[in-house]
């Protein structure tokens, strides 16, 4: 065993506090990560607070992870020591059944989040990515690409593959028409994927207040939905609607947005449940969808794909002592785009 | 302009009764049908009563139609009288743009309903099946397999096209798990069809009052949705459930039972919003969708397999004067399994 540092949660109702650990010895097919970024998603918040109701504590939140290869077991093939490495949202997934083969391990029962989860053992807690080091199976490491600057390239690990996953497979490129719900620290990167991959993007966020920010980034259009024209105007226009909004929302207005055939898909996940008119549905033979990162054959793709086109996180780099105050900016979305934490100041 | 004779709402609160009304002059693009069958479909009911709160009156519902033609203007190709023809949803579409060449007018705004609607020039009402006859553009007549009874066909021009069509774009057949939710006029018709597609079909219906027949009509299973262990049990089971309920319902139950990538379609309409967590969605990238009717070209198309395989409804045929206790039965459910209209009763 070895000591680890890092930040936690030690119940629902405290701040983050320093905390030592005990991360496991490596077997011959893990390696280690010496963690040099780790960001903080709005996720990490809702489970440090218990707002999803399934957490344990001591917690140890972080699941966009990018560090440096130290240590390499006897097996392990894909990486050396030296090497970028990222861990994402998982760290070990069920092996036994053919979903493990379709390259979507990610939607299985047996999936074992990289925090607030527990080892294939069934006890041993996971500590995620607020830390020094981590020990991982190879097979859920990710290879950074050498021109992705690793503390951008962060958050790629989880806002990222979430807005690259449906944008793929919902076939989002050249002449598809497609709006990102929410300028973000998912939506931002909805944009910058989405035009790589030749969509026309159109923003819809609350206010204007981002819009050079959208244009800036790759988006051809940018509306506000509180105003009502915006609803109008758009009626009937995409392809395909990402909503990466985990505030309350009524869906009816966003699906009247779709043409014929066209999907909604859900990223954010709203506390309570939204209301649906099947008519909204059915005039349109409209789909309202929802997707949850990806594989770890499609982050390794979605890094690859960022890699060739330079895309990253736009980021606010913080150190770890300011946590805490990152999570109440993050609930006030005052955060361009993405904390990342500079684990050197643990 | 030819006297017509039928039944008709005179408002949302009166029941129906005998009416007297003009039809046009046949046109040359135009058939006149004499209208020997007529179903009763849910949405007539909601109509006639004003339950969407879009109706005109007075008003002849009635959108299944079947008959025999007993004149053809000069243009007209497709039928010569004596022929079998029927009459579903809609009896003309915007023919402008580029959706009528992907036949998929019966989404466009253009379209004109077959009853509760007006002619293309804004101001003509349609009146429906519950006539004694029905001039139509034949492009929006469709033909009627010889080898079908015309009274147990009529119900295929809603009914039955309300299910073939998502059926086929959601690739019901062999090796397919699709749940009918409901084993009513619209459910029953997706048994039948469902299991000629080959797809193993499984009926939720709310008691097992109708299990037999289910099972006879197609169904490899039949489970209460009354009973809670139905849903434990067959969680994570279908690729494709079609959920024809027209009362409010909670989705969330019936979504956990898709399989990853699965579809749940809306063609039943409940009157208020259903209310679905995104969670139901995200955990397994599932998706929920609306379908409605199908265009002329599916429209034969699904003559013409239930022409092949014998599918018709199982239909309870009535005199015309029982309508209005007809529309209680239909309300109360206690019709196995969809009322017909024997027009000779007029």
């Amino acid at each position: 065993m070895a000591l680890a540092r890092g930040y936690a949660a030690t119940d629902a109702s405290k701040p983050l506090e320093p905390f030592t650990f005990e991360r496991r010895e490596p077997n011959d097919d893990d390696i280690v990560i010496d963690i040099k970024f780790s960001g903080i998603c709005h996720s990490d918040i809702h489970q440090a607070r218990n707002e999803w109701g399934n957490s344990s504590f001591p917690m140890v939140p972080g699941h966009e992870i990018a560090g440096i290869v130290t240590a390499v077991g006897a097996k392990v093939t894909k990486f050396k020591v030296g090497d970028r490495a990222g861990v994402g949202c998982f760290v070990n997934s069920c092996t036994h059944c053919a979903t493990r083969d379709l390259d979507l391990e990610h939607y299985m029962p047996g999936l074992i989040a990289t925090y607030n989860g527990f080892e294939a053992d069934g006890v041993t807690p996971t500590y995620g990515g607020y830390s020094d080091h981590v020990v991982v199976k190879e097979g859920y490491a990710l290879s950074i690409p050498e021109s992705l600057p690793l503390d951008a390239a962060a958050p790629l690990l989880c806002a990222g593959i979430t807005l690259y996953s449906p944008l793929m497979h919902w076939k989002a490129g050249p002449g598809k028409k497609v709006a990102i719900v929410g300028m973000g620290g998912l939506g931002h990167m909805g944009v910058k994927i989405g035009s790589a991959l030749g969509a026309e993007i159109t923003v819809l966020s609350q206010s204007l207040s981002k819009q050079e920010d959208g244009l800036k980034l790759g988006a051809s259009h940018y509306y506000a939905t509180k105003d009502p024209e915006t609803f109008t105007k758009l009626a009937g226009t995409f392809d395909l609607i990402i909503s990466t909004v985990g505030a309350d929302m009524d869906l009816a207005p966003y699906l009247n947005l779709l043409k014929l055939d066209g999907t909604m898909v859900l990223v954010g996940v709203p506390e309570v449940p939204a209301s649906i008119h099947a008519f909204s549905l059915i005039g349109g033979r409209r789909s309202l969808a929802g997707s949850m990162i990806g594989s770890i054959k499609e982050t390794q793709e979605m890094l690859d794909f960022c890699g060739k086109h330079n895309i990253v996180s736009e980021i606010e780099l913080i150190r770890m002592d300011q946590v805490n105050e990152a999570y109440e900016r993050v609930i006030k979305s005052d955060v361009r785009y993405r904390f990342v934490i500079d684990m050197a100041t643990l």
